[in-house]
């Protein structure tokens, strides 16, 4: 059993080799995909990894989880949402080539983790891998998912309570649907409940902790604009409820995310580490 | 077994009700699934029924297919890309809206797609399901498909084997996904192949006749601009090639969707009849 750096070889293997045969897409597109902390295909492989799956067989779909992030945040950065012009600390797509370049690989990403998702695996019964499709798909669609939080988000939930939902929204869904796809594929279904409550609750705790580092770092930290929140719609936890508030949900939604695996029958060694070391991260 | 009209009511009523309980982006979905010709969703359905599947039930798979088209209308229309102001007669989403609305309601329209696509259907085996993601995302994804096609169209292929390449993209390979996704989850995937290649050439023979009625209509029949592609990108087949040549390939076209059936054991007459009567539509 790895700590969730021990999948990075087998991702970014993986990630490099995606090959979408695109003249004018391939480009931008393996720009979206350079770079990142990899903890949500990380989050799938681990999770398959405590279920007792084969991790190793399970590279695409992880990789997979990873294209529907990179999508994200490319259509969140364009100029009629976030309007950012760095990421990861280098120009956002659509700043380092063009706006419908932007769409239009956001788009293709989006798809090509539903193909990557739905490519036969020998030891996965394809109902569960139908299952692990929904899961992607619901926790990054309308409504309670990630694209229905990013609505929300641009209306402007300005208070603590609007905060949650769209962290819950657009960080908490999508944990939880890769830590449930890790069960899925695992051919562990009894285990997915449990593992998609506690990424929903890791995801919570993350944006919580991103928003107090954006508070208190710095550009060389976080590798984008210093405060970058403060005068534009996304309101920051920490800047709403104060730090300390912030720093008390932190903790409450650490713990939730621990609880929720309490009653399962799994190694939560490395899974509890992992909230640890997100809790303790200072960029 | 129906003209492909036969299997509007069912997909009207599906359409209808899909709900996505998203307080924002709800009322925009159905302003986008309102409307059309749903070709690509009764091609899904008039493909199961002629492989003998029992098409009923596969009203929420066929509604995916058109979640994706009326995804890629709005992405297409935005200022960014084709900047049009008018879709089926109505102000285009990003208008009757704003741009980041219309940014995201097709990505949750792509989303919802993939979601339906993956609900359990009992008569369907898990596999043929998984083969019908696979076939609609890459029949919407990069390369060949139909974000590649979008990008190679504004990146502004001008004479005719260019222009044949974007419609084949465009058009031919979502409506030869849609046929061969009616073969899977009629549990005949020995009939994918043949229906895959009929809806690939009825897409071309389809878009043909579009550029056709474009330089030939009106804007009352068209519901849409008059010779809305002059001065625009994207060029028309009739004005490059002129109509004489136009016409040709319209009949090239439809005659090879026909001979793609010719060896397969399946009811041909209404897939022939879909061809004769694209090919005569005068709007």
């Amino acid at each position: 059993m790895k700590a969730i750096e021990g999948y990075l070889p087998l991702l970014e293997s993986t990630i490099k080799d995606l090959d979408v045969a695109d003249e004018v897409l391939g480009g931008p597109m393996a720009y979206a995909l350079a770079g990142g902390k990899r903890l949500r295909p990380g989050l799938v492989l681990l999770s398959a990894d405590v279920c007792g799956g084969d991790w190793r067989q399970l590279g695409r779909a992880a990789a997979a989880v990873e294209c529907v992030h990179a999508y994200s945040l490319i259509h969140d950065d364009l100029p009629a949402m976030d309007d950012d012009d760095l990421r990861h600390g280098k120009p956002t797509l659509h700043r380092a080539f063009d706006e419908a370049t932007a769409i239009l690989t956001g788009d293709g990403l989006l798809t090509l983790a539903f193909a990557l998702l739905a490519e036969p695996l020998a030891a996965v019964p394809p109902e569960l891998q139908l299952a692990a499709v929904r899961e992607v798909a619901v926790g990054a669609g309308f409504g309670f998912g990630m694209v229905g939080g990013q609505a929300l988000d641009l209306s402007g939930a300005k208070d603590a309570a609007g905060w949650l939902r769209v962290a819950a929204a657009k960080t908490g869904y999508p944990l939880g649907a890769a830590a449930a796809v890790g069960a899925f594929l695992a051919a562990r279904a009894d285990l997915a409940q449990a593992l998609r409550s506690y990424g929903r609750e890791l995801g919570i705790a993350f944006q919580i902790k991103d928003d107090l580092l954006d508070v208190q770092g710095s550009e060389a930290d976080m590798g984008k604009r210093l405060n970058k929140d403060a005068g534009k719609r996304r309101p920051n936890i920490a800047a709403i409820a104060g730090v300390a508030a912030a720093e008390a949900a932190l903790r409450d939604h650490s713990a939730q995310a621990v609880a929720a695996l309490a009653n399962s029958d799994l190694n939560r060694e490395p899974l509890e580490r992992l909230v640890v070391e997100l809790v303790a991260r200072t960029h």
